[in-house]
């Protein structure tokens, strides 16, 4: 590497590093290369790269941080967004798969998810893992607009909103390794819909097209009592427990939801290094419950982050998930410090990407990873004082408060627009579509 | 009324009235004449007035509402941002009461609650109950801006940041009355700090003077369970009781947050019509619980929202009270329906105007009362589809989409920029000062 040929320095930022030791640097930035940060550091720091280098960013009243990380989402269910309200999720449920049956196919998952990815990358949301029904579409919504997505085939036992068939949609899975394995924008994964809808022998045979490539597997689990009831009177054991015997959990399962867990769920998840996405924001509306967050966390569970889909939303704020991760608890647990501040950030950051076996390249400002990076207005009203970046991060920005995105060093959201993609001929589109889609349900 | 000399036509808009019919325009607007509707309505019942008009706005893309009503907060606090985090209210407050002592005064106050009150405003906020130290400053600074408040004199048996004594607080009450009464920016309000900080003959006194001038009386009620446990140890029984064997409750009481009430304290605020101030964010921040909000709505009682200050917040974010008070409660009651949609927009609109006895003239866009408005861009990617605009403001719109917000026909923001106050200076003052705030309590 020589001084002189970086693409890009981020100067008079404040630095939130996101690394193992919570590094916070009040005046400095970074340097990228080929995609790759090549210096973190202080303003002195970061002279030397500056004089050479093709772009020189001044970040006076930003705060640079990680790109955020979103580990459940359904992109797609955008396209629905404020269509079905006021149920429960297994009523809900219902209508929304009437919804999706009449209108998802290959062009309109396409559509939906470019809409909910962009709204995503737009708040600083540079990684998704997202279960929808046509992956290598998710993919291609994906990379129109620079971002990294994990996912892959789904598994549901009923025919669902393309009808396919057990087998094709094993031979799917299978062809999504064979196209996206290395990639290093796409962390492919099974993603079998839930204990259930999935029987075990397909949880099973999921299972083992996962672990021959070395990928993600992706379910939603325990994410209501009536969810809970269900696997208990069919297989006479708990959603986690069922998971467990079947040996569905290790470092490689995410967990979507967990809200009802008994301590030996909690256990188990926490021995068997599986994680867990905590989505307060859909637990809330579709009034599943509340996770027991700050027990999973005393028990050492790995805890991330997710907003599913905006159908139980009705955004996709990554930034309220933030906030309701490090303050649902204090309330729900009438406990000022139940979920520490720098925790929360975490969980959206380093920890997000370790989950997605991505540690080494994302979810941190370091050296020799890649830039995905983004940088939040700290001029605002509601930013001044700031005592503690940390603290307004979590506490008081908010997601119109993102400038810019980068994601390996591209600029992919500049100013608050997205540089790749014209967002407005998606608006026009899926404005043609909304009678349509209203109508589904009528 | 001549229809050539309406001085605002705001047409194109997606109207929502907040009347009690909840009536919504899909395309309509409303005429302003004198700081005042003259007509709400469809494009052609507008169409008249427009020609005359001294400003037609075209509202295509945005949403016309009435602008928002926060029945609890103390916006000069917003000085203390962050500043002490991770303690429960009692621990929380003891700090908070050195940095406020070591820092506020006139001067001081002003500045913060310019501060606090830009904030808001820029959000669509255009009215807002506030009790802090100095309330003659409080109303200097909503006049600043372009803002309708309800203050006044402050009771508080210590000493206080202050200082006063018990007589200069009745004096300053007394003068508070005499000096704003009847103004229709200025709603006059008595606001004794809490049953564990007033004595009863105190609480008593404080009412004798906003009974005979007609004005309203605030208080910190049932916050925590160990100001329950306070109360009860002191007078042998809860908070409510207390207050309402003082005679202290009445419709012209605003009682902030109230998380710990039984189900008889529940049926004692609903009988005497009182109302109640929600703060979910402050409530959960801080550990203190959440209310027994769905219980409140089903006993009848009167329910608006508030912020709390943004040291227990860290933002002042009535559209994060909003989505909560919509959704908090369904998951905590594990219920997809445990308030309704439009009754939580009620909460913040015609509901709060009610509770500060301002029905008649705010609260909602109707013919005859003053023009209090705000322009909501539903133009982006989280505002597409939108098949119901009330479903939308509650769970998907935020405060970074208020374009524009008038008080009385005056446009006070214009494209998100506050019209009458430089915030750059206001900030810059407070960020002069931040140094001196983090050493208050070092």
């Amino acid at each position: 590497m020589i001084k002189d040929a970086v693409e890009l320095v981020i100067r008079n930022a404040i630095v939130i590093t996101a690394d193992r030791d919570r590094r916070v640097i009040t005046d400095g930035g970074v340097a990228v290369s080929q995609g790759r940060i090549v210096a973190v550091g202080t303003a002195a720091e970061l002279a030397p790269w500056e004089s050479g280098a093709a772009r020189v960013l001044d970040a006076s009243g930003m705060i640079l941080m990680p790109g955020l990380i979103n580990t459940h989402c359904h992109a797609g269910d955008s396209l629905f967004r404020g269509l079905v309200e006021d149920l429960p999720l297994e009523a809900w449920l219902q209508t929304v798969w009437k919804a999706e049956g009449a209108i998802l196919n290959a062009e309109t998952s396409y559509l939906g998810t470019v809409l909910g990815f962009a709204e995503q990358l737009l708040t600083g949301v540079t990684t998704v893992m997202d279960m929808f029904w046509y992956p290598h579409e998710t993919v291609r919504a994906a990379r129109a607009l620079g971002m990294r997505v994990s996912t892959g085939g789904i598994f549901f036992d009923p025919p669902g909103v393309n009808g396919h068939t057990p087998e094709r949609r094993i031979a799917e899975a299978e062809r999504f390794f064979a196209d996206f394995s290395g990639a290093d924008d796409v962390f492919a994964a099974v993603m079998p819909h839930g204990a259930y809808t999935v029987s075990p022998d397909t949880l099973k045979g999921a299972r083992r097209i996962t672990d021959s490539h070395g990928g993600l597997y992706s379910i939603h689990a325990a994410e209501t009592r009536a969810e809970q009831a269900d696997i208990q009177a069919r297989y006479g054991r708990s959603v986690i427990r069922h998971l467990d015997a079947h040996g569905l959990l290790d470092q490689r399962t995410v967990l979507a939801h967990c809200v009802h867990l008994d301590d030996e769920e909690i256990a188990i998840v926490a021995r068997t290094r599986a994680v867990v996405s905590h989505n307060p924001v859909s637990n809330l509306k579709l009034g599943s419950g509340i996770a027991r967050i700050p027990d999973m966390l005393a028990a050492g569970v790995r805890v991330t982050l997710g907003t599913d889909g905006a159908i139980s939303g009705n955004d996709l704020d990554m930034w309220l998930a933030l906030r309701l991760a490090a303050m649902l608890h204090k309330g729900a647990n009438e406990k000022a410090d139940a979920v520490a501040t720098h925790q929360a950030l975490d969980m959206l950051t380093r920890d997000a990407a370790d989950a997605l076996g991505a540690g080494a390249t994302i979810g941190s400002l370091e050296t020799g990873k890649l830039a995905d990076m983004v940088l939040v207005d700290a001029s605002r009203a509601h930013a001044v004082p700031m005592f503690d970046p940390v603290t307004h991060l979590v506490y008081s920005a908010g997601k119109s408060d993102v400038r810019h995105v980068f994601l390996a060093g591209e600029q992919v959201v500049a100013d608050g627009r997205l540089t790749r993609v014209d967002l407005d001929e998606t608006l026009a589109a899926v404005r043609a579509l909304t009678p349509k889609i209203a109508a589904s349900i009528a």
